[in-house]
């Protein structure tokens, strides 16, 4: 690991949101941690001396000013998030106070922290590695449950495991190879070549199947995206609406923008799923027309799947042509069809096949099932990420990867000799350090605590 | 004190604001605290036995699934906020974790927090007295420094020993009035009557002096209020953001309001001033009109002081009707007279009284001794609170005080027996127990902790 260029002195900032509640806590790490606090502790006991894990309790007074009662949570250096003398204090909520403590700690030299800066000494202190330190992002900044829940399994260290399995496999094979290379004179192989090729097949396969996840693991990180087309008069926003009660949802336009659709937000099974109303097709003459096609196109492209409502009182084709058009304009996306307006057909509606529903907005017949299918849509999409959020960063470190195993696996094809195999082993090995973080540099720390809010 | 009628089973709530940070606290209070708690916390050790004041790092696991990494303070009855059993997991921020946390809670019969209900916990276990409650929401809710550090020094027994000094005169009086009235037939008096005619005119003139001091609590408590009235093209904008400025005030117009008018905020030295432009005055012919007479009207009566702008370079004299018929109007009100553009008076303004000043919007001139007039303003008008901030509530008790004490004083100039006057002066030392809490009952209690936020 390189030696930490990272400076040490002591940091504070409020940990918890801004806003009126019962608590708020600012947070203070470093060497002087415990000394500046005892600046303004005054309580039976001063924080000096207090043993880790221990809450005192007392008044946070500046000068002859009794701000406010507080509790000072102490964590003494190893033991504690960052790896330093950390002091929690617990203070009331609300906006005066624990700015009014920052501004005392800033007074005797404490710095306010950057964002991350807390996460990155916990990362420099080996208290965490790279991927759970991003996990810990993933978690305060999941938009669903199970995008949470598996920020969280990675934080228990998922990925470090699977980061770990992969090196320590690679180091088998690098062990022997570097052992044939000792002895390439007597052109010993301890290598079976078949079954190195094997190995490497099946890593490159998992890692593949890991860099792919980064969709899926998008989705559980900002939500899965639904585009609803459909002709006008379709029913659409009945179906949004009855679609959106019936998933409990909070309903929420798009902040701030001057878009020409709407999106609305549900939550549905833990999945967080935005759906955005193209209203954008129209029938003029007799051909199809998607009107205002750039920005249609664009909303359905940045979707992960279509609606499209049909109007099944005219006819259950009635919309046919329409989908087949959007099916050969993005094969990519997964497509349903929803007959609507069911309670209008007498002899009722039966779906042609697996991709279609039969509901209606009005009475709220089909509407469960179409939520229900949404969710299982998400989960299908999503059923790649189970402990692991692969974020962008790792995601290209995991291609590279692919790309030095595809490559060594091409020479051992070619009977290339051990040393040109084992530098594209290497290769693959000190870039699954990267993704851990056992080797880093400022620039990657840069990238990887831009994500986190001040305080944590 | 009465007994209490409060239900005590387990509670819980999500203690810091709803949000984006670091770190969110779940509080839960209650004989079942530990045990609830320990149903989800996996550490290396349990919750169970372990000490008061002391913090366990462990896993928060929901069935098979790890939650989330957390703290658990544990705080044991009856040395915690409440009273009783505390527990305060510290999760990681977002919307999600501490959510899931606080539904496991509720699964194994943990019930959600009222607003206030851990205080109003404390209240009936005596961690507090009722003034020292009411501090708490003042500090939370403050909105200026000097509001919570009031509101914190009452938290540190302010009030209560104001309360006490008070109550404990009375009690010597009613003591030395109950002897009498024991020896009644010998016709003794153990009180002085002109001594305690001298008690009591002080008594009530503290108290007076008390209640009378709801106002100043009232403005540091939501801030100050400043109508700023002043013919067209006077200035008033231009003055508005100089001030503002020069304040490095947080600007904001009344949210979601279709007033007629724009309040902004500023803060100043610790105090929240709220300037509202009325924007209502026309010279129309050749009489004063104030256009939209009763919006207009009722901004200044709201307010705490008038700011009157005039266009120096008309005159100064050009705005002197107006300010006069302002005084006549609201006679109890602070007007300021700001002669702004001075800049354009090559021979310069001079100020005619100490309640008039001079000033250019354009070249900043004048507007820092304008910004410091109105902080004068403030504090002259808050000097009477100084560690206690009065509520309705109180002042009402205090203003039943005054008067039970002013017909004890009545009867003793009269020359009544000292029954009569026992029982005004027994009177006072209830309504005392009651402003404290000594006495209460369930409807004091609602009015009280209903001002709380969920979660305290």
């Amino acid at each position: 690991m390189a030696a930490p260029t990272v400076t040490t002195d002591t940091i504070c900032a409020l940990a918890t949101p801004h806003g009126v509640a019962g608590l708020a806590v600012v947070r203070v790490s470093g060497a002087r941690a415990v000394e500046a606090c005892d600046t303004f502790f005054r309580g039976q006991h001063g924080l000096a001396g207090t043993p880790g894990y221990t809450i005192r309790y007392g008044w946070w007074v500046d000068g002859t000013e009794r701000l406010d009662s507080v509790t000072a949570s102490v964590y003494k250096a190893p033991h504690s998030y960052t790896g330093e003398d950390v002091i929690e204090i617990g203070c009331h909520g609300g906006p005066f106070t624990s700015q009014l403590i920052i501004d005392g700690l800033l007074r005797v030299g404490v710095r306010l922290a950057n964002p991350g800066e807390f996460t990155q000494r916990a990362f420099i202190n080996q208290k965490l590695d790279l991927t759970q330190a991003e996990a810990v992002a993933d978690i305060i900044h999941a938009q669903s449950v199970v995008g949470a829940q598996t920020a969280a399994r990675q934080l228990a260290g998922g990925f470090t495991q699977r980061i770990k399995g992969l090196r320590s496999r690679l180091l088998d094979v690098i062990g022997l190879l570097e052992l044939e290379l000792d002895f390439s004179e007597e052109d010993v192989e301890f290598v079976d070549r078949s079954r190195l090729a094997d190995l490497l097949s099946e890593l490159v396969q998992e890692v593949d199947h890991l860099a792919a996840s980064v969709h899926s693991a998008e989705i559980l990180r900002s939500g899965f995206h639904v585009a609803v087309v459909g002709y006008p008069n379709a029913g659409k926003s009945s179906l949004f609406n009855a679609l959106l009660q019936r998933s409990r949802a909070i309903v929420s336009d798009v902040a701030g923008t001057t878009r020409d659709y709407l999106q609305e937000t549900m939550y549905a099974d833990g999945y967080t799923i935005h759906v955005s109303d193209t209203a954008g097709i129209r029938l003029t003459s007799d051909s199809i027309e998607l009107q205002g096609i750039s920005l249609t196109r664009s909303v359905i492209e940045q979707s992960d799947a279509i609606l499209v409502v049909n109007d099944a009182s005219v006819g259950k084709g009635h919309s046919d042509a329409l989908v087949e058009d959007l099916q050969s304009s993005f094969p990519g996306h997964s497509c349903l069809v929803v007959q609507n307006k069911v309670d209008l057909v007498p002899e009722g509606v039966t779906p042609r096949s697996d991709t279609e529903l039969a509901c209606s907005a009005q009475t709220g017949v089909g509407i469960g099932v179409l939520r229900d299918t949404l969710v299982g849509l998400v989960q299908s999409q999503t059923v790649q990420s189970t402990d692991v959020l692969v974020n962008a960063r790792q995601a290209a470190l995991l291609k590279q990867i692919s790309t030095s195993l595809t490559s060594a696996l091409q020479a051992l094809s070619e009977g290339q000799t051990p040393d040109l195999l084992a530098v594209d082993i290497r290769g693959a090995i000190r870039l699954l350090g990267d993704i851990s973080g056992e080797s880093w540099n400022p620039d990657v720390l840069d990238t990887v605590f831009s994500r986190f809010c001040i305080g944590k």
